[in-house]
């Protein structure tokens, strides 16, 4: 089965001399593939408008179907994304209603005037729609241009994370139809600090999604709830790798004293 | 000052299924900067050879002065980037007897046999120079085309490493004379582990490379020798950069029972 293919753009010189390790990447880049993509190619560049325009331009020329970046969306002078994107797709870079909206929402909240610099965080390309963003202020940007799909999120890993979520289903139609398992595996006595990296482990090992959830106190008294999501087109690999995944996440665990309370189906 | 502009392409499957945190990228970042190069893009591709070479031939065509691979050096069929290079450059894709010779005695040191998989290894683009490898078996391939250097090295972070650090010195030799700033301090009473969240936090602070070398025993009796190097074209910044750093570690360091034995000249 051809899958469709996903380009993913990195701004910001912060990745280019070396000051941040690219994380978004990893993660957007398993999310993609859980959801049925296969990520082509991934680009990172500076702050530089021609290079921001090229970066867009090439996952276009190459028939991206989804287009995802991260970075350079914000107040300051060097957020110049959704300029250049603009740019790139030969479109006027006009003042959006319902993003100004949601700008303005967010500093009326704390009684913060809405200034130029906070107003430019509503400008997106002419016909792109705002993504509300729950976790800062600039809100994402969903553009369609020919049979491409083009999500612009901030660099921010939470702000990034809230409004990829919020249009992974819209992902999800997109892609082939793919069999999912999601199961939550509960579990008793291990700290979240402690569960991470037995679940980089597990993640390393299999094509799975994983996100722990806590409840309880940390150190006192944790109870983590972990949900393992995996997908295939084939309902028996998806079974496969998800059994897999959490037989050894389930042995890591108990080795570090953990009581497993149980497994659910999970949404 | 125009800077020499660098390009770091990153060949792996595992980047782009997120498996893998592309840890070598930014590494690779920091010393070019240090080192006095402007990192202008990096392209993260598959191990498709058509990806492969339209990676190098974009980083060619943008008139790189460097470009520095990672990933797809190795004895089985998924390695890929020596024979992709090679189309790239359309050169013929030949033995190298010195590649061979670094291949053939690593494998002759543990009395293992040279198969057709372990050759391909010493298999480079006509021209090229095999660059050692203390860490693995692959050689580097350093090859000059036209006003750009090339230098394709492993993904394994401690024999990609051991690669640059070999050619580092040339490449500083062609990039335009910094002032460096090179200065050991030394630490007493605190764990390599625990300095490590310490000198990440310096590194985001200042523009510098920091490496730390453990010696005495990690838990009963640590000690530190934590080499900070700071560059720029103009003396007083890069002394200005080294000082900020040293200060802020050393504080860093006390904080968590460190006692400073003092600061040295380093080489």
């Amino acid at each position: 089965m051809r899958l469709p293919e996903a380009w993913i753009i990195s701004v910001g010189n912060e990745l280019l001399n070396g000051r941040i390790v690219n994380t978004n990447l990893s993660w957007l880049a398993r999310k993609l593939t859980i959801d049925g993509y296969l990520v082509r190619a991934a680009l990172t560049v500076r702050d530089y408008c021609a290079d921001i325009v090229w970066a867009f331009r090439t996952a276009l020329d190459k028939g991206a179907s989804l287009i995802l970046s991260t970075g350079g969306l914000g107040p300051t002078f060097d957020d110049k994304t959704s300029e250049c994107l603009s740019e790139a797709l030969g479109r006027r870079h006009v003042m959006n209603d319902e993003a100004l909206k949601m700008v303005e929402e967010k500093y009326r909240e704390r009684n913060m005037p809405l200034t130029e610099h906070r107003m430019k965080m509503a400008m997106m390309p002419e016909g792109a729609k705002p993504v509300p963003n729950n976790e800062g202020t600039a809100p994402g940007i969903l553009v369609e241009e020919g049979e491409s799909l083009i999500l612009v999120m901030p660099g921010v890993p939470r702000e990034m994370k809230d409004i990829f979520e919020r249009i992974e289903p819209l992902l999800r139609e997109r892609a082939p139809p793919l069999h999912y398992v999601s199961k939550d595996l509960l579990v008793k006595g291990v700290p979240e600090s402690a569960a991470a990296p037995l679940i980089e482990r597990v993640m390393k090992e299999f094509p799975v999604y994983i996100k722990s959830h806590p409840s309880g106190h940390e150190i006192r008294k944790p109870i983590l709830r972990i949900n393992v999501i995996a997908s295939s087109p084939n309902r028996e690999e998806a079974e496969k790798y998800s059994k897999g995944a959490l037989n050894m996440l389930r042995d890591l665990l108990m080795k570090q004293g953990g009581v497993i309370e149980g497994v659910e189906d999970a949404g």
